[in-house]
């Protein structure tokens, strides 16, 4: 199976949860939007695919996973159906409930850390709502990333192993690499105050960093840098 | 199978989506926390579910459902989980993934339209952050309310039928059902200006109501009244 990922371009965003599941599960992929414009990329294909009245499915908003006829929306329902077809979730039904229960939660906690900088509205700019994203952020780094990264760790020890399901690997450890990876980057003092209580997560950060494919695609031009732009972002002034 | 829902028992909130499924479905099931403590029920039955320290896979919030040894997070996911075993979902795979999706972007307004009184933090009263409050209200109205209809009312339009999936009832269905009511209750005069543009969606809505299991659930004491405690609150000073 080919499948086609169409994601916004210029950055990781929630695209980067389906690109480090399809690279670590070795899926054969296009990167649609990440084509040139002439080649039938960029943000135009997006918009087509979003605007395409002849769907019969219409989708809301993108990450979208082409898979042959199919097409699948948002971050964790792709991730769900990637999963057992890449081999990264166990074949357990109640196993891959469960997973899904887990990454829906991390779906929760990115949208919260995405509206620390823009809790009034997503059309105006962080500069036009620095006032409440100011007031917001404290909330979000005494409650919110406490309280939820405590759930994630707990979720490891409970388990058997030193992922997030146990003894192997899945796809919600490479979306739980990505949240600690984003936070590292957007919340470097909050973080280093929280580092005794995310020991567990830090090594699953470490152990999926070094997993040769994840190594070879962050090291990879195709592994766009954190910014301004993206999901967390690096406003000093949020961070405490 | 018997099912057993754990949610706050003083408020709609996310375990009305699951109940609404269930009441259709006439699952067998125990709305636990609604009875009473000296039997099991009330807000302590679900916090001991979430602190149970013996639970190697660990919630992080309510709904949840349990199904014999299988404890079911996140409203999406238990109604994915539910809807084959009450037959209302499409059998095809596809079709499935399909009505997961669109009942995650109902998940994705239900919190963009809970956060309108809860810009700032879940932990402060709505009267301290009222000013935050009201400047996110208008860009709620004018943009995400219209912008999710929008898309909702497309979803049927697009398919083959008055209902979300086309001509047959499922739990997204059901869930639309809830979004439109709560949407009348706590912002009457948006849905007002909002009437030409959701013909579909209120058919919909009066489709649901008048089937004879949700009619009789929502005139029962099960049903809770809407009130300024819930997801979506009646506050005349954000509705413009």
């Amino acid at each position: 199976m080919k499948y086609e990922l169409y994601y916004w371009p210029h950055i990781q965003g929630r695209g980067e949860y389906v690109r480090l599941t399809l690279e670590e599960g070795e899926a054969d992929y296009v990167d649609v939007a990440r084509l040139p414009e002439a080649e039938g990329g960029g943000r135009p294909a997006v918009a087509r695919l979003l605007q395409d009245a002849a769907n019969t499915h219409p989708p809301y908003a993108p990450p979208l996973l082409k898979a042959g006829k199919q097409m699948i929306s948002h971050t964790a329902n792709i991730l769900r159906f990637l999963g057992p077809r890449l081999n990264l979730v166990p074949k357990a039904a109640a196993m891959q409930t469960y997973a899904h229960g887990v990454q829906l939660t991390m779906t929760d906690f990115v949208r919260e850390a995405h509206d620390v900088h823009h809790p009034i509205a997503n059309s105006l700019y962080y500069e036009d709502q620095k006032t409440e994203a100011l007031r917001r952020s404290g909330h979000f780094r005494n409650e919110r990333l406490t309280k939820f990264l405590s759930y994630f760790e707990t979720v490891i020890a409970r388990g058997s192993g030193k992922y997030m399901l146990g003894k192997s690997l899945s796809y919600v450890d490479l979306s739980m690499f990505q949240v600690m990876a984003s936070l590292n980057y957007a919340f470097p003092k909050a973080m280093a105050g929280l580092a005794d209580k995310t020991v567990r997560l830090r090594t699953l950060h470490d152990l999926v960093a070094a997993r040769p494919r994840i190594a070879r695609y962050v090291a990879s031009s195709a592994r766009l840098a954190f910014s301004t732009h993206d999901l967390m972002r690096d406003y000093p002034e949020l961070d405490g």
